[in-house]
């Protein structure tokens, strides 16, 4: 669901009628507020989203889109708009924003929350999000792009739980079919590497939880972490990682079209661990950032 | 469990038959591995631990407790162990290991499991575990500072849910009541902030999960919202935060003593925003640094 504004644009919706009431916001984790910050003159006219785990990748993919819009000056600094913080960190450029959202389920939401505050604050209007990350594939070769069809838990449903007030909520984690069919014809545009269509299982654990043989703690045999990534494979999983279930339930909860690009940094049916080079791993880290610059520039006739 | 060593010290315990079998293990999040470094030579002597959400939190800690160690040294810089990732971030001084595990139970979880493998790489005995932290306080005062009884789920059960091959595991959160004593006894003569033990709350959101009303969404009512606290409050509940029952857990499963102290910022039944001025909050903060500093200088002998 969105809201309209006179020229017919869509605003970022916020299903909590206590905000509108409030003073003042202190979004305590991008150490921004509407008392302190002038959100609209800030962030008004943010149109795209990224956002990705880590901060300094964040920041990569800043100075990358800048160069590839066009929008670069030599020497140019990107300062961290979350300067105070060292919980997220935000970058701009024009009428992209990139933020780091940390690992994890419980990270992410707290970033999500304080960011479609933030968009509500500044009147942002037609703004598309996407997240891209790394992740684990099934029987894809390292360097993949998965772009989610359906975000799945780890037991194959397509559903974001959480509990509030102590009581148990199920969200949907639907994602926009438009997005990913316009990012895969950018991907056949580009043809620099393989891409594919496929469900994204999330886990709350990196070890224990996506079956690996190699955490502090392993109570199950290598047979049964291969049954399970089969079933996954069976049930359309095509990669994992922490993060898509609560991305997709909640930018559908606002109204804001998402898509989420990842790529594969080792296939798991061959192994647990990420022994890659250095700067193979970098590469495969600009594949999703590449795509979405692609996505950006066609979206704003620059290419 | 752990096990002992022939002069009766105890090692840190890893439950998983196939990491010995491993020739090489690589921490990818901490960017160590055992074919890389040296690990029993760089942290063979390790003997506290305070793990953190902030990396800079994490290195305020490190240079606080060389001073009071008599371990500082005039312009002395202190590098981060972890270079090479943003992931995490890890100090050390002396027999003293300063760790930041972001936000969340996934985060703390990854972060776990590598630093356990770090130890029994490292061959470390006798470890001692602290998560310093901050936390939302049930009918207390801001800047309280809250020893964890128990660490329990937002149903108030001690207990913590996983999901391993899909299906779901629940592990004890039981903390130990010695290192609780010693910790209080310390706060009693150091005198200078409220320390209290209670029970501890652990969510996986940190605005509808913890009731608050100011997040992005919100359905329940303020009337909701404060019953939901007061049933946390009759449960014994003294503060929430977002990492202490994995982290209870997990170092139960792994025989490491273990203790949660985490101040809080504000007083939940009076709202939910964090406003209290930058420096308040800061003073605030160093509150458990000092509680565990204090611990550590008296197992030493130096207090």
């Amino acid at each position: 669901m969105t809201t309209e504004n006179s020229s017919g644009e869509h605003l970022v919706y916020i299903s909590n009628p206590h905000i509108s009431k409030m003073e003042e916001d202190v979004l305590y984790h991008f150490n921004l507020g509407t008392k302190t910050h002038d959100l609209p003159a800030i962030f008004g006219d943010v149109k795209f989203i990224c956002v990705g785990g880590s901060p300094s990748r964040m920041k990569a993919f800043i100075r990358f889109i800048a160069e590839e819009l066009g929008l670069a000056k030599p020497d140019m600094d990107y300062p961290n708009l979350c300067e105070g913080t060292d919980r997220f960190a935000m970058y701009k450029i024009g009428p992209v924003l990139a933020v780091s959202h940390g690992m994890g389920v419980p990270s992410i939401g707290i970033m999500l929350h304080e960011l479609f505050k933030l968009l509500y604050h500044a009147k942002c209007s037609d703004v598309t999000i996407f997240r891209i990350g790394t992740s684990g594939g099934i029987g894809l070769e390292p360097g993949s792009v998965v772009l989610t069809k359906q975000a799945v838990d780890s037991c194959f449903k397509p559903e974001f739980e959480q509990f509030v007030l102590g009581k148990r909520v199920v969200r949907s984690t639907d994602l926009c079919a438009d997005l990913i069919e316009e990012l895969l014809s950018c991907a056949k545009g580009m043809n620099e590497f393989n891409t594919v269509v496929g469900n994204t299982m999330c886990t709350l654990d990196f070890y224990e939880g996506q079956g690996r043989l190699d955490g502090a703690f392993c109570s199950y045999t290598e047979k049964d972490k291969f049954e399970y990534l089969q079933a996954a494979h069976d049930a359309g999983v095509r990669n994992i990682e922490m993060e898509s279930t609560i991305f997709a339930a909640m930018c559908r909860a606002s109204g804001i079209p998402a898509a989420v690009v990842c790529v594969t940094l080792l296939n798991r049916l061959k192994g647990d661990q990420i022994t890659s080079p250095h700067d193979v791993l970098v590469e495969y880290q600009q594949r999703p950032q590449k795509l979405v610059a692609c996505f950006i520039k066609k979206r704003l006739g620059k290419a």
